[in-house]
C-alpha cells in the first residue's frame, strides 16, 4: 500500500501529543514511571510500569514511588558513580534475561543529559528504550547535482543486519556515543559506512539542523512494546562531486545506488526506507524545495512533527 | 543588552507550552474562550475572556457558553454566509471603538481553516489576535554568495510604518490573504517591497519549509495584551546574482543593505530585527550550516521552538 509522507512520519513519531487529546494522553502516561536522578527535578525518560516491575532495584541505590510513579536513582553524585550503579542494575537484568531488548546488547554507551544540557550519566544503547531516554545521532544525505537534476546516494542495509535488514537507509547515519560531538560522529561514520574520507566530508558536508520525534515502540521494533524511544538526529547534507562514489566499508551496507528524486519518492511511498531515514529524507526534500506547500497537502503537519519538542531535557553539544 | 538566539525566539514564541508546566498552562488557558464554528469540533482560535465580554454577540448568530468557555458561530453553513455575520459583528465593534487593535484596520482578509485544511471563513487582518486564529505569510531571505562568503539583503522598515518602525526586516515578507498561495504571495511581495521582478523570483527562489510559533501579545505589539497570535511563515531562500539589487518600491521600506553574516548576527543580538524576522534568519542560519550543534548551545531548543505544532487546525495550500 502506498504511504503518504505524513503516514511515514506517523510511523516514527507515534508517541501521543497532549494537545491532540488531553484525556487520552493523561491515560496513556499512566502506563509509565518517570525516570529521575537525585538532585534534579527533570524527568529524564519514561519507564513502562511493567518494566519497573521486572527490574530489581536495590533499595540503597533506587527509590521507586508507586504513587508518584517515579524511579529515582539516589546513589552517586557524579556521572562515574551513577554509571556504576546503573551498570550493576543492567548486568543483573541481562544475567536473568529479564528483557528481550537487552538480548541485542550493543556494548555502546549513550549519554543522558540534565536540564542545562549537562552530562549526567550513560546507558547501554540497547537499554535506552527501557528507560525511555532521548538518544542522539547523525543522519546525512549525500547527493550530486547536475543538468539532469538532483540525485541521492542511497545505501541498502545488509540482509544480515539485526535491525531493518535489507531496507534502504540514509547515505551515512549512526548513533552518538558519550563524549562524541555531531560532526565528529559524521566523520567517523562516513568512513565506516561509506568509505568517504575525512577531507571529502569536511569539504562537502554542511550542517542543516536536526529532526526529532518520539517513537512508541511497536512489534516492528522487536522486543517489548509501548517503550518510549525519543530521538534527535542531527542532519547534514553532503553535496558530492560526480567522481566521488560512496562504497561499503563494512558488512552493514550491501550497496550504494544513485537514485533520482522521483525514484527516492517512490521508494519512500513503498516503505522501502527504514522509518527514521524516511523522516530525514522528507526534511531534505522540504529544505531543498522539492516538497512545498503547493504540492504536499500535509506540509505544515510534516514540518512540525519532524521537529518535535521532546518532553525531556536535551543535550548541548557546543564545543568547549 | 545582547540577546541570545533563544532569547529572540522567546520573544516570538511566548505562548506557554503544556509540557513545561501543565498546571500553569491549565491556569493560563482559563483566560480564554475557544472559538468554534457550528459543525466543527475543532478549536479555531482562543479569545481572551475580556474580549468575549466586550463584543456584542447577537444571539441569532452566536452561542456563548460561559461554562465550557466557548464562542460558537452558529449562523451560516458556507464561508460566504459566515463571513457576512462576522463582518457585522466586527463592524459594530469598530463603530463603538471597543478594541484598540481594530483602530489599525487593514482592510485585508485573512482565512481561517478547518481540521482538513479547508477554508471555513475569513477575518479582517487587524482582528485576528482578538480571535486568536492562525495567520499565514511568506518570509524570504535574499542573499549573494561569492569568495567573500554569504551576504544577506536586509531592508530597514520605514520610520513612518505603523508597526516596528525603523527596524530591520527580511528581504521580502508579507501576509497571505484569502485565496492566495505562498509562492504567489512571494512573487507579489517581491515586486511590491523590493522591486524584484517575477522572472528573477521564479529563477532564483527556493522553498525551504516554514517556521511557526505562538505569540502572546504584550505591550510591544500595541493594543490589548494577552491576545494569542499564532503564525505560520513559509520561508524562501532567494540566491541572487551579484548584479541584482533589491530597491524599495513603496513607502514601507527605507533602504536595503547587504550585510555580512557577522553583521547580521550582531544586529540580531542587538534586537534590531523585527521579532519574527529574527526567527526566519535563525532558521536560515540553521539550514545553511551557520548555526550548528557545536556553536549554538540552544540548538535543539531553537529548532523545535521555531517549528511549533500549533493547537489549531492549519491550512493546506496545495494547488488544486
Amino acid at each position: 500500500m502506498v504511504k503518504s509522507n505524513l503516514d511515514l512520519i506517523d510511523e516514527c513519531d507515534s508517541f501521543p501529543y497532549h494537545q491532540d487529546d488531553p484525556a487520552a494522553y493523561v491515560t496513556h502516561m499512566k502506563k509509565y514511571h518517570s525516570f529521575k536522578v537525585k538532585g534534579y527535578s527533570a524527568v529524564l525518560g519514561h519507564i513502562l510500569n511493567e518494566v519497573v516491575d521486572r527490574f530489581d532495584w536495590p533499595a540503597e541505590s533506587w527509590v521507586i514511588d508507586p504513587t508518584e510513579r517515579t524511579v529515582t536513582l539516589i546513589a552517586g553524585s557524579t556521572p562515574e558513580e551513577r554509571n556504576k550503579v546503573l551498570d550493576q542494575t543492567l548486568e543483573l537484568a541481562v544475567k536473568q534475561d529479564r528483557f528481550e531488548v537487552l538480548r541485542g546488547w550493543r556494548n555502546e554507551k549513550y549519554p543522558i543529559y540534565g536540564p542545562n544540557g549537562e552530562y549526567l550519566l550513560e546507558l547501554e544503547r540497547s537499554a535506552t528504550p527501557l528507560f525511555g531516554i532521548v538518544s542522539y545521532g547523525i543522519h546525512s544525505t549525500a547527493y550530486v547535482e547536475d543538468d539532469g537534476g538532483l540525485k541521492i546516494w542511497v545505501p541498502r542495509r545488509s540482509k544480515t543486519k539485526q535491525t531493518y535488514p535489507g531496507m534502504l537507509d540514509n547515505t551515512v547515519a549512526g548513533g552518538m556515543t558519550t563524549g562524541e560531538r555531531p560532526f565528529e560522529c559524521l566523520v567517523r561514520e562516513a568512513m565506516e559506512e561509506a568509505s568517504l574520507p575525512e577531507d571529502v566530508v569536511r569539504a562537502n558536508a554542511s550542517a542543516a539542523g536536526c529532526v526529532s520525534y518520539a517513537y512508541l515502540r511497536d512489534s516492528r521494533a522487536g522486543g517489548e512494546t509501548d517503550l518510549v524511544q525519543a530521538e534527535v538526529e542531527y542532519v547534514y547534507d553532503i553535496k558530492l562531486p560526480a567522481d566521488v562514489v560512496p562504497k561499503p566499508n563494512d558488512t552493514e551496507v550491501e550497496e550504494f545506488c544513485l537514485l533520482t528524486v522521483e525514484d527516492t519518492k517512490k521508494a519512500l511511498a513503498n516503505r522501502e526506507f527504514k522509518p527514521n531515514c524516511a523522516v530525514v529524507l522528507i526534511d531534505f526534500f522540504v529544505r531543498h524545495g522539492i516538497l512545498t506547500a503547493e504540492n504536499e497537502k500535509d506540509f505544515l503537519q510534516i514540518i512540525t512533527r519532524i521537529h518535535r519538542r521532546l518532553e525531556y531535557p536535551t543535550a548541548s553539544h557546543v564545543a568547549k
